[in-house]
């Protein structure tokens, strides 16, 4: 299950740009589905490092269903064109590259339904948090003159919506690729560069069976545990009483009900495997405490603190 | 369980100092025993806050096992007077208010055995994370002209020592009283005062029981599951996959397993019945995510959110 492979971007940089000039990001247009914090913040971050260099000639196109963020972001100079929903066929021909900024099985949906009108030669990418359920239909997916890319941006946040989206949300963060072996070398190396370029620190590249094992960890059990912990609050002035730990645990239980809840089920089988073995961690840390095995306790915690050290961090620790 | 008053300190300022003249704090000397991160905040936040005022004229004496930090404190202006644990009796009688910044039972062994080198009219007050333990030794503890008032400053780190301490450390946290029957009013005010006075924004005033129970909730069983998804965590590159949830979940799990060890089994009781509740909330997720049931899902994380809206914060959520 651990066959993966990261680098840090700051090493790889030279390498990564060696083969690219800018002008090949800088004369592209990229067209963005779902303009909501993703998607919006995809913009601002291409608008902001990518197409204010001197001589760019590339656009951003915006597609929503709602127009209320739309014309917010050509009031503030982020989209150049804007579509709603219903005009998205006139869009996709335009672009060099596209985001997909949807919920997983509206992204699945949006790629069959709409695969006939994307750009020949372009790449096409998702941000979607599970990724198994791509792979399984990629035959329906698939233009032979068409790249689909399957990407993860390690970003979120419990705000929700364009309103919230910012050109710096990705700075430092990870993002995962899953290379198929359909995908074009110079269309991967352009991804890699494009992901640099808008603030990216990280590059992780595995498989999406990989990404969707380790996801379910980092991010699925993370919220199930951050919800559980709220649920199992018997009294909604408990903040009188924390000092941050409360807080931080709960950060990402303001939940997007209807996204998790597809995210959950999406990766059930990992996922539930992942809950259990963690329930079992629960169920020693009880046993030691209950016993009142000071030993034991102290030599599991002492062992916490070092896997966790080893483990590093994006940025929490050190902030 | 649910008796405790809170109030924001910005709200109640004035009728707070009415009776007190900032004086009474700037003429009192400040005595810390052990000079770790807390005992270090306190005489940083001292001396920033109290003792640089025009006309102060207390001091702050500091009291540590090893030495180092001692000499720091005082290169740095922060410390008049510094003693070695050997020496402390001669600093006890020259304070008026008595930090005993030390573990919980240490705290209480410290009480007893020096309880008569106390200056007469001095406050005494503590900083554990558990409260019941005091309550119950009290006849040992107590003396008519020395008041114990039980404190609990709600701020923490998994950073250690003094060389982690800082004037701000307190900022917008809560500090949690439980007054005591023999506690004497004119104390517990100048206490409040000084809380206000370091930077808390919020007391929260309640009895050592139900401290106990809620610090159970919001602290331990939060130490408790950040420490067991560590645990539970098979790879130390996990952070590979990181997008800030397990590194937010799990910032806490750079624990100090001594300490914690003897928080988690002095509370062992109230501390084993939240992490029963929570365990049967993570089975409801886990059985509603396993039976693929969609809707209860979503009602649930539903809930979720809004119950953590209704929680307020101290101060994640709006960062």
């Amino acid at each position: 299950m651990d066959k993966f492979d990261f680098w840090d971007i700051e090493q790889v940089n030279f390498t990564l740009t060696e083969g690219f000039e800018m002008k090949s990001l800088k004369s592209l247009n990229y067209g963005i589905v779902g303009l909501g914090i993703m998607g919006g913040s995809f913009a601002k971050a291409i608008r902001l490092n990518i197409l204010s260099q001197n001589g760019s000639t590339g656009k951003i196109l915006v597609c929503n269903r709602s127009t209320a963020c739309l014309s917010q972001a050509v009031s503030e100079g982020i989209a150049d064109e804007t579509y709603t929903s219903d005009r998205v066929q006139e869009m996709l021909p335009k672009c060099d590259v596209l985001f997909i900024c949807l919920y997983p099985h509206a992204t699945l949906d949006f790629l069959k339904t709409n695969k006939e009108f994307f750009k020949s030669g372009a790449i096409v990418t998702d941000i979607s948090g599970v990724k198994g359920i791509f792979e399984k239909e990629l035959p329906e997916i698939l233009r032979n003159d068409v790249d689909f890319i399957i990407g993860h941006p390690m970003a979120g946040g419990e705000k929700e919506g364009y309103a919230n989206s910012k050109a710096e949300f990705f700075v430092n963060h990870n993002y995962i690729l899953c290379e198929q072996k359909f995908n074009k070398k110079e269309n991967l190396d352009l991804m890699r560069e494009f992901i640099a370029s808008i603030g990216f620190t990280r590059i992780t590249e595995t498989t999406t069976d990989i990404h969707d094992y380790k996801i379910g960890f980092t991010s699925q059990l993370c919220h199930v545990i951050a919800s559980a912990l709220v649920e199992s609050a018997e009294d909604p002035e408990i903040t009188a009483f924390g000092g941050g730990s409360f807080e931080d645990l709960t950060r990402i239980a303001l939940i997007n009900a209807p996204l998790w809840t597809e995210l959950f089920i999406s990766n059930k089988e990992k996922l539930v495997a992942h809950i259990e073995s963690f329930e079992k961690q629960i169920e020693r840390f009880k046993t030691a405490i209950a016993n009142e095995d000071s030993e034991s306790l102290k030599a599991i915690l002492e062992d916490t603190r070092e896997k966790r050290l080893a483990m590093g961090s994006i940025r929490t620790i050190n902030k």
